[in-house]
């Protein structure tokens, strides 16, 4: 069986890895167009910002052997073609027409087999002086050494990152720590959308405390410069700059397949079946460049990510073997590191499941992410979005410096498994004090879901309350954390009255007005509000997840 | 409706704390027999240690109100006698007698519905010598106080912990933290018998290495001392020591269930249904006394956990007030840190899966928790325990200074959710360079699982290999790490032949010997393997886990 594959960075090597265990004699040729293979790309970040201090890191399995074409031969009995272009699929003649980069020749290669893993390609947007210098992507090793070198030599200092999603986010972090000056430019309201908008600007807050410059809803028109780029002009204003990071988002590569007559899915990326089959049964592809089924929807999406791309290549891999495999799709999974936050998410945002037409309920909790008496016990806010109908868990967002990949990770098998809200309250998960805290803040949160689905909590989000705030309308709202920690931070034109004096102090609450209380988490919240219905206040509601929820101002202790 | 709870440490607060949210104008009374309320006992270890500072800290809320008497009244509606001892349930009249702890006065207080939250309490064993000073248990915040003192007065230096069960051992932390010498005393052949043996080993080489002697099949038959305890006596040496700890397991407290005639499972916890009522359908149990159902054989356990009795309690008191709510049962979940080692587990351990019937293959797979290039990254060893008949997960466990609880509490997800490995292998999880590998550890050790069902890979266990050494078996033991690596830690009488050089040494290995490959962690042992194989070489086994996970000798380079 002759086997080819395009493509050698994730998906591609790992389907010629996986086909060799399992079919020794296969004839394996891999193609690719850049010099490196088997880089892990998701790792350039962390080698621009010095993390990862020598290149080759990226490129060695992990006892430190780099993954070069002597490699694969000797030790997966993978021949490998890099510098080398794939330029045309001929389905019918079964073969592929490949141009070496070096001396332009031209070749071709027969395949049974033909496994499409051509990745995906950073958005350049067609702006005026895009052609500057020192304007990067981050897709490539060559692209790090290009930003290493500007920092080094340039001594650039003021960088503007284009894109606040992952990859913009990941960078500002690298080019912090390297002692830059970084501005992030984002069309959008907010950045990392993949959050939902009370978390991101949790997100947000945090990378100004660290001196960062977030401008939202801001779109880039022009860049300025002679030789190398100088400025940014954006709609609200210019920013200087010695170097731009564009992270706009990437692109499948899918002309091959494209002018092959492969069918391309909705999204842009290639239609694969659960085999990862495209419409030709005798051609494969897996990773960045194909289209991927969203688990909770069933609707197609394109999320390329570098572990996906490694499931997807064995799933690839054992069909073409005659091993029978499916590859049913993904939830979106996803965790960043931003300074001293940890940002992750798994399944629907709320959004994203109302207009799926899901009954949405949703909460903020937030809690420290061990016994909160250990020392080192960090916040994490977690949001959770299920379906009142079902019950199920749809979607879980966690942000803050405590270990927040560990609920997510959770939440994302449970999702799989379309566990409801019930369940999951019920999860036996480790608990020991330096690990978590006797109800796992996955499980808090499940239980105060459960609540609202019952209607035995009423609560309105920060969003809500901040509208009627606006709004100008009349309710009282009600703190009932005590006067040390209102000392510390408190919300504007709230009444503070101790949860502990609530029971002596309900003639200074008004009976026929809306109340809404909170406390730090807004525990309190809850148990004052059932004190007060129990004093007979009809209109109570609480203030979901509380003042460390509260995405707006705050009056803080100087 | 009147509900008295009898216990106020976990599940009996909790109870009373549902209540009050779910049903404001129940009256409810908790009975405690200590001085103590709602105190985490979890956290005891650590107040020993000074790693937790105050005794309060253990007994507040998250914002650092203590729960007493007073806060519970106030907050949660709830009146509490403390210092109170349940000694009878009449059912008939459903009333409790109860006595002062202090005056001795009996009293009778009627209920609706009753709870038993009797918790569990240390077993003594009854030898010799038992009754001496400075023998202790760790069950209540006077044990913990009773050790401190003697750190502080009696300046002892030498401590024996008695059974290396999870308190023992994370005792045994607590006091070399706090300069200790300690020896710990099991009956058992291994420690921690939650983990199957090659993994507790890992531990007890770790415990060793930090200075604690690990006696291990070693009985206790008495104690020696004037009026203090000065040495533990054993079947096998005589122990000097200045205190003891003892922790050879707890017991369920039922005396008041089995007097009253309600229904004892056959571990000795109060029977319960799903409800968490018990043989009497108005009076419900919940937390340490009671026997739950084992999620994955549906066989009665007695497994005591502060996270468990807080989920019970919220069922029971959804229960009472006629919330529709049930507990399904555990996994056996737990994690345990021990120095610089974090322990996890859940479902069933390899033996206790072969004695259920299950038809079980396991996995031994150590690999960095992050991606290996990525600093700060730190191994774990991961068992896993499948059934080949579904393909179904049974149990994982978890072992090394990397991040054990997050794959553990994945997994306890994936367990209760029934799935198998091959649906676990594609999981969505969270990946970043610093949270995991691109592959998730969980997600390689299934891949792994599926290569040994689907006969892929032929793999021999490190004990099996051991055995075989033992017996003088003749067969090659093949190491196909670099050079280097052997250099620093090798296994006495292995051939070391690099896999790089392997395809032109095919004749330096013995075509009808058979022979055992490994290498660290035993990938490339699998592909050494696939090399012979397709050399002809028939008789070819994969050593699992590689030498990370050899529980034996090693030659360390000095």
């Amino acid at each position: 069986m002759k086997v080819v594959i395009i493509g050698g960075v994730a998906a591609g090597p790992k389907v010629g890895s996986r086909i060799y265990r399992l079919c020794a004699e296969a004839d394996v040729t891999l193609i690719e167009k850049g010099k490196f293979l088997s880089y892990a790309g998701c790792g350039l970040p962390y080698y621009v910002s010095g993390v990862v201090s020598d290149q080759k890191e990226l490129m060695s399995t992990p006892i430190g052997v780099v993954r070069d074409s002597v490699f694969f031969q000797n030790v997966k009995n993978m021949k490998v073609l890099n510098r080398t272009e794939a330029i045309k699929v001929d389905r019918e003649k079964k073969l592929v027409v490949m141009k070496k980069v070096d001396s332009q020749e031209q070749e071709e290669i027969i395949y049974d087999k033909l496994v499409l893993a051509t990745g995906a390609t950073p958005i350049i947007p067609p702006v005026d002086g895009i052609k500057l210098k020192n304007i990067f992507t981050l897709q490539s090793l060559e692209d790090s050494e290009g930003i290493k070198t500007a920092l080094l030599e340039d001594k650039a200092n003021d960088v503007v990152i284009i894109g606040g999603g992952l990859i913009g986010i990941e960078m500002t972090e690298a080019l912090v720590e390297k002692g830059c000056r970084v501005t992030i430019v984002e069309r959008l309201p907010q950045i990392l959308p993949i959050l939902d908008w009370e978390l991101a600007y949790q997100v947000n807050q945090h990378l100004e405390a660290k001196g960062v410059k977030v401008r939202t809803s801001t779109t880039v028109t022009a860049f300025r410069g002679k030789d190398k780029v100088e400025s940014v002009v954006t709609d609200k204003m210019e920013i200087p700059c010695d170097f731009v990071v564009l992270s706009v988002g990437v692109k499948p590569n899918v002309i091959l397949a494209k002018d092959a007559g492969l069918e391309i899915g909705v999204t842009g990326g290639v239609k694969v079946n659960q085999k990862m089959q495209t419409s030709d049964p005798d051609i494969f592809a897996a990773g960045d460049c194909v289209e991927s089924i969203n688990l909770v929807t069933h609707e197609p999406c394109f999320i390329p990510l570098g572990s996906t791309a490694n499931k997807q290549g064995r799933v690839a891999a054992n069909n073409i073997c005659g091993i029978k495999d499916i590859f049913s799709g993904v939830l979106g999974s996803t965790v960043c590191k931003v300074f001293d936050f940890n940002v992750a998410r798994t399944g629907l945002g709320e959004h994203q499941a109302c207009k799926s037409g899901f009954d949405v309920v949703t909460v903020l909790s937030p809690a420290p992410d061990k016994a909160h008496f250990y020392p080192g016990a960090k916040l994490i806010i977690l949001k959770l979005i299920a379906d009142k109908n079902t019950r199920q868990l749809l979607g879980v967002q966690a942000v803050g410096p405590g270990d927040a990949d560990k609920r997510v990770d959770a939440a994302a098998v449970a999702i799989t498994a379309k566990m409801t809200v019930d369940v999951i309250a019920n999860l036996d998960l480790c608990y020991a004090p330096p690990y978590s805290p006797a109800m796992d803040n996955l499980i808090t949160a499940a239980n105060i879901v459960r609540n609202r689905m019952d209607g035995i909590c009423t609560a309105i989000t920060p969003m809500q309350v901040k509208e009627k705030i606006d709004r100008g309308d009349d309710f009282v709202f009600l703190d009932v954390r005590s006067p040390g920690e209102y000392e510390i931070v408190h919300i504007e034109n709230t009444v503070l009255i101790p949860l502990g004096k609530l029971r002596n102090s309900l003639s200074e609450i008004p009976q026929n007005k809306e109340i809404i209380t909170f406390c730090k988490i807004s525990l309190r919240g809850y148990e004052a509000a059932l004190i007060l219905k129990a004093a007979g206040v009809t209109n109570v509601k609480v203030m979901d997840g509380g003042i460390l929820a509260w995405p707006y101002a705050k009056q803080v202790k100087k």
